[in-house]
Parts: structure tokens; C-alpha cells; sequence
């Protein structure tokens, strides 16, 4: 498989270090990591190993119907959003899907792995990454899919609502399925006024995708959903094994939903050490990060004169793994993305950076 | 979803009680319950939650390879045996696929949800539900899909390995996949002389599939294995979310597979509360155990004037799960199916039995 974030074991085998020693700034997880309130469900639940998980995601629907504003029978639960990225390929992008770049490697991936043809929209760093909406819409055509994630990995870019409001308008009446992966919303400073889950459901043509994975910090359980009107929603169902959700997930799920304090506080670790991280980034020669919504920020490092991939190995000898971004389809070698993670992290990562740059 | 053994979230809403307060002969799961070995490799590898599994599940495939005498390259690790035979279905039975019944349902929901066309063979209980082997080769035709259980869900029957090498000469000679379900095998007293393992993976034809949710007691976590040759292996992993197998299961599969003494004991347990159970169930009125070879027993109950919706019923409010069989194709209304249990739970559901039909 291609490069991703946080493979703890490529990384352990390539640097000579246990997986436990490492600063990982490559995945995009929640930096206060495991709520206490999730690790003690799960650890309540260890029982629930020997026992078949709920088929239905009863009790967890209801908390994520709650969380998400949504009704339960427009949600599906997946083994991780990659599950259900998966899943929709092979139904609503069979034909053509149409997926700015660079973003989130699956998308393309699940198309091509459906039988569905990508094509591309670069977006371009000199505008921020922003979506190039009269390219989008003179190239989609009737009955596309189009991917958008939002705000968008690798970039953080956010999309304004009004430029989604005028998108949906324009894909019912071209018949065009649009699927917005809000996966990193959660870390978003003002969440309301960027989300479509108030839309999802209703309109036929809209699917929204949803990662638990990130917010709770739990990508070794595997926990995502989707929301989409209920006759897709049963459909997608029943072309998927029936136990794809594990027990510890479900039980993860539900304890993390329901830790408001905790969601609250990373809201505010987030917006506060993303602000200290791209400072500090700003301030070191060479490095150039683009301001980012989510809780990882990508950098253009050309001007230190290292690629990407020497970069990683630096920092990965020094036991900090970063996410070489040059298998992101339109950045090639000279961007690195990293996670905004606690302020005693930040700290080093910057002090190694330091070290590579200044010297 | 169709009705399926283990659902307890179902059954604590129907019967009024807590999930844990059941005596569950619903599941086919080892009767030892998770191994020590394994409850502390779980409970030692907790902070991996918040890590991304290990996608291509080294650790586990060394010890998968160990253990079936396989080469790691034909080895593809899944979230559970019923991802795998959704995956497959997707690429080996898009055409027709001939499945014996009464078998494990997924596989007709597999095939048909994938597009493929289903057609039934049926096996008789008056021949102890052996395959007609007249019959299948009668009906195979050019490029179907065979699918065996071997021995088989819930009959408990086994294929004489004589059958199955006829049977691959033929499907070469005729072009058909087999796809032998193995996931029952460990549970087997003499498994050297029934498995097909020793030939997965070299003929281009057989898939073996196998499961560690059943042998060790983790249908919670689940964990799943199929072999096959290396290119339809990678050709069948580029069909997927790369995550699937969460690292938790990673953890347990590794840890149980090592655990020697406990997968001796297992065999020997069931080896003797199978034969318990049978003794016990032949010897009340109106109940015909049929012998099997696997850690479960199909009953016909039709002699007690029960029908099996009414025994699960009334063993369900005395806080026994059994599994009625009703929707096995080919079974009717009078088949029930058990787990095998540890001694004390086989006497107590002996009781209850007798209590009912003894009354």
C-alpha cells in the first residue's frame, strides 16, 4: 500500500525504534489522545471481545443521531470511514468521479478500485489550496460523483458554506452526487457555520462521511459513519458484511460521544497549539506552512533545500515521524504534513526542525 | 439483517435481561472463551487504540503462515471471515454460484449482493446432509463458483478428503472456483485428515478461507483469514480499504495462534462435550441430534410439537440462546442449533431442555 500517516510499524522497522518512542506529527489524531472516559468503557467492555457485536450499531446510532443532529435511519456505521468510502465508490461512483487534488488518497483509490474513472482538479498553493469552482463546474458533467473533504486533508483548507450552498443547487440539477467528508470538522473552530450535516439525509444527491477515528483518537479500533437518505443508506447496507463494526468500537464510540468536556477541550487544544505551531513554523527559515483549519497544517519546506523524503528521514532518525505528502496527487517533493499535537510536542518538534534548518 | 447466532443486544431487548446473564448456545464460539494469553496481549496493547493498525499485518501473518502451513504471500488477513467472502464474491462469483444447503447464509447474501446468481444444492437430513455429489456435478457448469463449508455450518458436517480431491480435478478441468470454508476445522478431532491447506494457495482455482473469531473466542474484535494464490490475493486487497483489520484483533490473532496449549485444549474439551451433549440431547423424547464434527450440534425438535421459533422462545425466557434455523434455506421450522459448552452450561441446558419437553 501507498505511504500513509501514523504506520508505526514501517516506521519502527526503518529507524531501529519501538513504536512507543516515537513523536508521531504524521497522523492526524486528537492530540490529548484517548478520553478517560473511552478507556475505561473499553476496558469495562474487554468481555464484549468474546461476544458478537451489535449488526444494528444500536446504542451507538443513537448517540451519533444526537451528536451529528441527524436521523438514525439516514446513518450507516462503518469499520472506519475508509469502510464506507469503499462502499460508496462501488454505488454512486461507478461512472465518473470528479476529486479536486490533492486530497485524501482514497477517494481515488475506492473509484478506480469500483471500476470508476477519476479525473482530477488541481487546486493551487498560490491560492490556498482553494476550490476552483468555474473549473469544477464546467468539467462536471451529468450523473458524476464529486469528492470533497472539507476541511480538506492535506491541506486544512475549509470551504465557505455559501460556495457549497450554490454547488448543491447546481448538482441536483445536473444530477450529480456530491460526498462531503466532514472527518476533520470536529476540529474546527466554528464548526456550525461550515458543516452540511443539517442538509444530510434530505437531499437525495448529498452524502456526508464521518470519521470517528481522528476525534477520539481511536484509528486502531476503526470507527467512521456516513448520513445519506435511507433508501442509500439501506442499500449500501446490504452490500457489506453484516459484523463490520467491532464490539470495543461501538463501545468506544458511544463513551467518546458522550464526553463532552473532553470534545469541548480538544476544540480549544487544537485551536490553541495549531496558532503556536504556525508561529513557530513561520518563524524558522526555509519552512512555509500554510494556514490550516484542522489539526495538522501542511508545509512547503523547498526553500530549506531538502525534499520531502529527506526531511522525513532526518526527523525520523531523530524519532519524530512527519508525513512525507509527495504520493498526495499535485504537491510533489517539497511538502510535509504535520499534526498539531501538545504543546510539549510542539515544542521539540519545532527544536528539531530548528536544528535541521539553522544549521 | 437476517436472524444469526450471538445477537445478544437482540435478545436482552426480547428476554428482559443483561447481555451477560445469558447462557449463550447461539454462537458457535470456543467454549474455553478467550485464551489467558490472549485477554493479556489485549489488555497489554491498549494504548495501540490510538495508533493506526499495522495495514499489513506483518505479525500476524507470520504467525497465520506458521500456523496453516501456508506461504505469507497468499495469505489475506480480514476484518472478520465475512468481509473476505463479501470480497470474494465480488471477483470470484460474479457469475453463478452453486452453494450447498443448509450452509452458512453469508455466502448467498455475499453473491447475490454482489450481482452474482445463487443456485441451491441441496443436501438431505434422511443422507446426514452429505453432499450430492451427483447433483453438484450435474449442475456445475463452465466458470461457476463453488462454495463448501467444510465441516460444515450448521449441519456440523464433514467432506471426506477423497470427495474434495475428485472434486478439484474436476473443477480445473471445468474451470470452477471453490472457495472451502475452513473456519469450523480447529474445532475437528483428527483436522490433518480433512483440511485443504497443505494445497492453498498453489492451484489457481481453490480459495481456502478461515476464521479466528470462532477458535479463539473473539467475534467481538474480529478476525478473519483467506489463502489463495499471491495474485488474486493483491488483486483482492486493491478492492479494499487498506485499515480493515483493526489493531486490537492484530494483537489477539498473534497472541492465540501462539498459545498452544490452549488450542490443545480446546480440542479436547469439545472432542468431550460433544460427545456429552449428544448422549445427552438422544436420550429426551422427541429431540434427534445429528452427529458433528464441529464445536456445535444440529437437533431435529420436530418430535417434541415444538416448532423452533417456540423452543427458542421458552429456552430464551429460562436465559438460554439457542439458534433457530428456520432461515437456512432447506430447514423448516424444526431445526435447532447449539453450541457446544463447557460441562456445567451442557447440564443446565440439558435441564431446561428437559424440563420443556419432558413435561
Amino acid at each position: 500500500m501507498p505511504p500513509h500517516g501514523g504506520n508505526l510499524t514501517r516506521a519502527a522497522a526503518e529507524f531501529g525504534l519501538s513504536p512507543r518512542d516515537f513523536l508521531d506529527f504524521s497522523a492526524n489524531i486528537n492530540p490529548l489522545g484517548l478520553s478517560r472516559r473511552v478507556r475505561e468503557a473499553v476496558e469495562d467492555n474487554l468481555w464484549q471481545i468474546s461476544h458478537y457485536p451489535d449488526p444494528d450499531c444500536r446504542r451507538l446510532k443513537r448517540a451519533l443521531a444526537d451528536h451529528l443532529g441527524v436521523d438514525e435511519r439516514c446513518l450507516l456505521v462503518g469499520n472506519g470511514a475508509a469502510e464506507l468510502i469503499y462502499l460508496l465508490a462501488r454505488v454512486v461512483a461507478r461512472g465518473r468521479a470528479l476529486i479536486p487534488a490533492p486530497t485524501f488518497s482514497e477517494y481515488a483509490l475506492a473509484v478506480r478500485a469500483a471500476g470508476g474513472e477519476v479525473a482530477y482538479v488541481f487546486t493551487r498553493p498560490s491560492a490556498g489550496f482553494a476550490l476552483p469552482w468555474r473549473d469544477i463546474y464546467r468539467r462536471l458533467g451529468e450523473g458524476d460523483a464529486l469528492f470533497l473533504c472539507n476541511p480538506n486533508n492535506p491541506t486544512g483548507t475549509l470551504i465557505p458554506r455559501r460556495e457549497l450552498d450554490v454547488l448543491l443547487d447546481m448538482a441536483t440539477a445536473r444530477r450529480v452526487v456530491v460526498i462531503v467528508d466532514e472527518a476533520f470538522m470536529d476540529f474546527v473552530d466554528d464548526p456550525g457555520e461550515y458543516t452540511l450535516f443539517p442538509l444530510a439525509g434530505r437531499q437525495p444527491n448529498l452524502i456526508l462521511v464521518y470519521s470517528l477515528t481522528k476525534i477520539l483518537a481511536i484509528p486502531g479500533l476503526r470507527l467512521g459513519a456516513l448520513v445519506a437518505p435511507p433508501e442509500l443508506v439501506d442499500r449500501l447496507d446490504r452490500l457489506r458484511d453484516p459484523w463490520s463494526v467491532n464490539a470495543l468500537a461501538q463501545v468506544a464510540g458511544v463513551a467518546g460521544l458522550q464526553d463532552r468536556e473532553y470534545l469541548r477541550q480538544t476544540r480549544a487544544v487544537v485551536s490553541r497549539e495549531r496558532e503556536f505551531l504556525y508561529r513557530g513554523l513561520s518563524a524558522l527559515p526555509g519552512l512555509h506552512p500554510f494556514p490550516g483549519a484542522a489539526n495538522f497544517l501542511l508545509v512547503d519546506i523547498g526553500a530549506t533545500g531538502y525534499t520531502a523524503a529527506e526531511m522525513v528521514q532526518k526527523m525520523g532518525s531523530k524519532g519524530i515521524l512527519l508525513r512525507n505528502c509527495a504520493n498526495f496527487p499535485g504537491l510533489g517533493q517539497r511538502y510535509i504534513r504535520l499534526a498539531v499535537r501538545p504543546r510539549e510536542e510542539n515544542r521539540r518538534l519545532l527544536e528539531s526542525l530548528g536544528e535541521i534548518v539553522l544549521k
